[in-house]
């Protein structure tokens, strides 16, 4: 059995994207034969397209629904490296951005004008996301000329503009009611302020940890010392923002963490300087969700980001991570808010994969993978 | 610019396999095409096909000579991860087992009888092998069911006969002129079989390492201790078999050291208990050019391997390695000696890479890479 598949870079990550036809012929259901096509369960992925990291062990599953205003609905899988196991339960906003130009390229999207909108719906997490694909003069230009921070290539732009974000999690935007709030945690008090957009986020004042404002590029070292107790934190938060019953119930991936403070006084080029977690360790850049929380927040008076943040943000935030300035926008659309980042992408290889095994047999589950 | 390749694993690694006329099509010359289509330089090769490690950063380019008895020539690159280079100095084991197989699934060569024979050349280093892929009934079976150590799932069986690979790099089999050398490294003074076949090795006896012949399982680990020694050892070796002038010139990849022992005597399943070094590192099974060294190191009397064996070797001589068995085979054909060892192959996915840039423009060398 052959099956097609696009292999598209989607920010920093690298995502395999079908089209649930092309999946549904298949006599195994996407959580057996996913891990099959990416080479799982091994720890190396060396007889199937798994890359064998997190961001390259990804898949996107597209559907064109009929009627309505969405375009194109996709749903996002995390495969397993080790197992044999697909994760349905969260979206990946860097695999986000190649929906809309994988619509464009197979001409479900016609482009219309400098830029072409493609309302898409993650169905991971019932959030629109409205792409929007740089097409000077009605066309994707043969060489896409876009950079961004973390690739070291150039891509086609693509904003992801999240369609009304606050509180798909929680209900609220302030889970707790407030901007800001007092937390206990490993035996300290801390000022918080915590938010749901997005995805729920936590934020602390960088000066709180002892990290100095005018070195933002110490600070990804700097805050090693202080993993623990800003995992006590964010558990602690998990529980306030009615996610957990108690700090050790809280989930590994969220709420994340952010560590923000005004720009440095020799930085005139961001708004705000921001430190992120993401499963415990500090970030390169920004998780997407992290930063659609970290814009909303920024714009809701009180709130520590907003309070931080350089002058009353227009419609651009700069916000400046230890990769480099990545912005967020923010616009009205229809009535409803669009917060939105900007990434890059494109489409490394178009493939016919080979699926040679009846599905579901001659997987010895107690290899141990690691040789070469 | 788009150029079509078969993604295809050969053994423990994934191999990227090019016909030289699709890559010719290029305004770039393989050295800037090559790590461009692999992402390369980037440490985690985001924007391309490489899979940022080194058996995952591999290329095959393949040719089909007019005339003669080989039926394909091929070219290996070590495609750059952190460098936009490519390394054309030697051949890999693993990734030669796919030749035969694309031969044969791109019409090439027509299936005959239970093992079809290809005849390839490996231009690196002007090697012939001969590879034997199992075509029962004179078919490629549609479901591939051949196991190796090291990879959790089938593919076809390929041999790879190295048709009279002695003296290759030095001369002679036994470079030194004799079976069994004194050496002194690290202030001491060690035994050690020094063979050049397939690759040069220098091998030494587990016991002079305090290494327990019965407990094979644990060298992995025992061995660490010694590495710095062992390291010493292979560059006093590389100067006696004339590949250096000094130990400090010896290169890094070659020779290659090997550690025997006859088996344990609970393992009645192998003929000899190996464990081999490469990089500096112990590897989990054999590299492939190892193996034929040991497999003609164990039928020349008064080497230590041939002293170790458990029996004067049939056909096949099984290996233990810390992966498992290995088995290599020799066999006399048109009065040439061939050495070989069996390997798995199989095509991953038919893909075409999307080729966006005017090459030699638009890559920014300074940059950092190991975001996400």
């Amino acid at each position: 059995m052959k099956i097609e598949a696009e292999w598209m870079r989607g920010g920093t990550s690298k995502c395999w994207v079908f089209e649930s036809a092309q999946l549904g012929a298949a006599s195994a259901g996407p959580d057996v034969l996913l891990p099959r096509l990416f080479g799982s369960p091994d720890s190396r992925q060396i007889d199937g397209v798994g890359g064998a990291t997190s961001t390259t062990s990804k898949a996107v599953i597209l559907d064109r629904p009929t009627g309505g205003d969405v375009d194109v609905e996709f749903t996002f899988a995390q495969v397993g490296i080790e197992e044999a196991t697909v994760d349905w339960g969260s979206n990946c906003g860097n695999c986000s951005a190649v929906v809309g130009l994988y619509a464009i390229e197979k001409g479900w999207v016609v482009p219309t004008g400098d830029v072409t909108r493609i309302v898409t719906r993650n169905t991971n997490t019932g959030q629109i996301i409205v792409q929007e694909v740089s097409t000077p003069s009605g066309a994707l230009p043969i060489v896409p000329q876009a950079e961004m921070p973390g690739v070291p290539f150039p891509g086609y732009r693509v904003g992801l503009g999240f369609r009304d974000p606050a509180g798909k999690t929680t209900g609220a935007l302030l889970p707790t009611g407030s901007p800001v709030d007092t937390l206990t945690a490993a035996g300290a008090s801390w000022t918080v302020s915590m938010v749901d957009a997005g995805a729920p986020l936590v934020i602390l004042r960088a000066e709180d940890l002892g990290l100095d404002p005018e070195l933002h590029e110490d600070w990804s070292d700097a805050v090693v010392p202080h993993l623990a107790v800003l995992d006590a934190i964010r558990r602690e938060a998990a529980v306030r923002m009615g996610m957990a019953r108690t700090p050790e119930e809280a989930a590994r991936a969220v709420p994340k963490l952010a560590v923000v403070a005004p720009p440095a006084s020799s930085d005139a080029d961001s708004d705000l300087s921001v430190l992120m977690l993401s499963m415990g360790k500090p970030h390169p850049a920004l998780a997407i969700t992290g930063s659609i929380a970290l814009t909303l927040a920024a714009r809701t008076p009180g709130t520590l980001p907003s309070v931080a943040v350089r002058a009353t943000p227009g419609a651009t935030l700069r916000l400046r991570t230890p990769a480099g300035v990545i912005d967020t926008w923010s616009e009205e659309r229809n009535g409803s808010p669009l917060i939105g980042v900007d990434r890059t992408a494109r489409t490394i290889a178009s493939t016919v994969i080979h699926l040679p095994e009846v599905l579901g047999s001659a997987v010895d589950a107690s290899f141990a993978g690691a040789t070469q």
